[in-house]
């Protein structure tokens, strides 16, 4: 059990902190100390839990939390003698707590040893640069960037403000992102876009040189070992506030809107253009040139081949089942077209009949 | 052809290390000498091979091998003059054998001068660091392990006795990992869980840090490329003796069991919980907090978006077909519904002729 | 605007370098020179562009580019006073163009003293060795073959002349790659293929070790992030030619023919075999120990059970709906084979009236 008392934050200096940001009030004792943040089910006394979905509530009768954040609707449910903040969204106000009560290490300024800086780069005296990492000719870094262990930095790249480029990033020349980005170990930026013409016939493919950047706005995050390609010509370009899951594939001169997430093992065909807000579940793919409005949903495993012109949720996806009873189903896929026609004689045939028995 | 007599083992040799592990029996000369270990239709003189499949039979008279692992059920057809082990799964028989006869080579111990160790790591003097590997602080191995080029290792990582960790693999703060893990280039563990809350409308997402560590077993191997990310509070947790193939994606709090296999290219959505003994097929994708059952086996390509609780075999993939067949088939996958209602439609008209007629 | 005319290459000049590659003509003025290639939309003066595709014909009136690439047949549209060159091929010409305007850039020769080079490893005085790398003993690297920051060249690895290799890519011991390959950052080759014996029951999985090599042809790249395991006995092979995207998994023993282009997130099982000219487009997964005959092509998102022994085009994927619609659909997909026997029985019954009513 965690000593409360000695350290942590109390409610009343949490909600001070999240006045800006949403509306939150506190109910119950508002001295009360929380240390960290713990989930409904497994926090300990000295934590601060959320609950958000109703049908958790039954755990605010069992849970150890000191302190909960829920809905000011929900605050009747309060055990007695434990402490709330109260406000519309929970879980939103939950994400903020979590920041306030343990915020991420930061590493020290300085440049490691063991690192290669090339005296053309432009590195703040706040910046981080940890040992092997490889910062290229005119690279320029904004204040407090983070550059960890091995990572590559090329040459004329330029990374914002509050950056953190995990160990084992590799970043192509000349591409830029901007402030608050959180990339992860593995990521590739600006590798070259698959571009080949074919010679024809038993020939080969001739390669098309890769001329564009890739340019990442403010506040973007982007998960281990997703990759994301230059433009041909012009650039690869991610909006502010993009997310993005791990082993993503965004080819050349794709366009992603502002605030679109992007979950695991998704993948971008070239030119594929995303309007802002939209979401891709999980190994959704898109093809090459195609367009999504704002605020389309694209559930996971789904493919799209064709624009998307309506906001909305868009599913294609073989439903699972029993193998036994998938083989036994699938293979009528292959005669779709003909039990429809069948379908369609057998509607004519009856028509006839009855029409011969009137 | 190799000179087998002046080196390698002999079938007698061999079956005594094999004794504690599985039954084997020598047919024909004990004393034949191999050196390695062959595929049936390549191997040469000098070389073992194996017959586990009954189909490749006729290939036991061909085979320029001079030792063949069989059943004792197959041991009638061995050709005159081979030698033999006679064991009830040779495959499994030839795995052991294979490492017998040639151990994977181990890095020499030592920390190699271009590699950067923190002074508070907990390093044994059998372990091997290679250049330009990072070993941050408070990070503990255990004896033996190997830590490849430009590997990274967090602060307070544990890593087990005999792990090998090979170039360029990058492991977060925290994470822990058993005994006897290889861990293969490419690999990130640890990374921040895919975690934020939408702020609602046209706004953007605030991340919810990710506090939780990545938990890895005894005797597990995670191929290239794979990524594993930390929990949000609680850890992801992989089993013991769990083998992963390459360009995985496990996300934040999954919980995969003792002896799972996961092919390559297949992904875990949040807090989805592996039994023992699940088997994957390449690019299976598991929804968010689904949970599948032991011993259950999914086809390659297939999505599970429902929980699993019988084990068996499940598939949901769409057949290949020609691309003009596929074509006018697909077409009335939109149509399913109204096929079927027009179908009962036909079934009511014809039964109510058949009562007309009656 | 660029100063066109104080650099680049006159469109006289650059029909003499094509000359031996390509057939082509100049039209207009053939001293009017263009330093860089750049989009028919967006082209800026001092730039040349190409029109392949005849739907963009009225950009040839509104371009801003100096000089076009186009068809003989087209070339009557050219407005008065452009510029062109004249081929049959636009777009294969243009790929020459852009490396004539400005070829890729190379690294320096020399080895930094950042980088690890065993005393054994041959590496010509053309090479460029950049900081951070790591070359084991007995590799062996071709006249001007470039390793960049922070890669790993595993032990007796050979990279034939001319060949780039990106920051980051981690290639295995014993691994071969030919001339002039482009291998982009977190690329793995040579990682151990996914072979294990299950010991049965609730026993674990025993490792065969993977003794082959991968062993790669001239003239390949391979995007980031991709990687290819080496062969259990013998090699996975990457033929002459063969380009691939990113985020690809080969597994061990995959042969792939000349000139398959595989798109981005494809995944291949193993000892899966390509015959030359196949491409895959994306996320496309080939079941282990396929064969596919050369010039066959698999669409995007499609799953290959079976071998394929006929060229053309090859789909089976299930067409995206809007989700209410979809799951409308989707639930008949488990009935399909009860309602194939529904049709049936109703085109017996019919029948059987038929024959009643005659």
């Amino acid at each position: 059990m965690m000593d409360a008392a000695q350290s942590g934050l109390s409610l009343l200096e949490i909600a001070a902190r999240l006045a800006d940001i949403l509306p939150v009030e506190v109910a119950g004792d508002a001295t009360c100390r929380v240390v960290q943040a713990g989930a409904l089910e497994s926090a300990e006394p000295g934590q601060i839990t959320f609950l958000s979905n109703p049908k958790y509530r039954p755990y605010l009768k069992t849970t150890r939390a000191s302190a909960v954040i829920l809905t000011p609707a929900m605050a009747a449910e309060l055990p007695q003698g434990m402490a709330a903040l109260l406000t519309p969204n929970p879980y939103l106000c939950y994400a903020h707590v979590v920041a306030i009560l343990s915020p991420p290490a930061r590493k020290p300024p300085g440049i490691h040893p063991a690192a290669t800086v090339d005296e053309g780069a432009v590195i703040s005296s706040s910046c981080h640069v940890g040992a092997g990492a490889w910062i290229g000719a005119g690279a320029t870094l904004g204040e407090r960037v983070e550059i960890h262990a091995n990572a590559m930095i090329g040459e004329k790249v330029e990374i914002g403000a509050d950056s953190v480029i995990y160990p084992g990033v590799s970043i192509y020349p000349g591409c830029r992102i901007g402030a608050r980005a959180i990339i992860h170990s593995g990521v590739v930026i600006g590798s070259d876009g698959f571009g080949f013409v074919p010679e024809g016939g038993e020939g080969g493919w001739v390669k098309i040189l890769q001329k564009g950047a890739v340019v990442i706005g403010n506040d973007v995050e982007i998960g281990a070992n997703t990759c994301i390609d230059r433009g041909a010509i012009d650039d690869t370009v991610i909006g502010d506030g993009v997310k993005m899951d791990n082993q993503i594939h965004i080819a050349h001169n794709c366009v992603i809107g502002e605030h679109c997430a992007l979950a695991g093992c998704v993948g971008l065909a070239g030119s594929a253009k995303l309007g802002h807000h939209v979401m891709l579940g999980g190994s959704a793919m898109i093809h090459g040139h195609i367009s999504i409005v704002p605020h389309a949903e694209i559930s996971p495993g789904s493919l799209v081949t064709n624009n998307i012109k309506e906001p909305g949720k868009y599913t294609g996806i073989y439903p699972l089942d029993r193998h036994e009873a998938w083989l036994k189903n699938a293979v009528f896929l292959r005669r779709l077209e003909q039990m429809a026609k069948r379908l369609s004689a057998l509607e004519r045939a009856l028509n006839e009949q009855g029409h011969q028995g009137n």
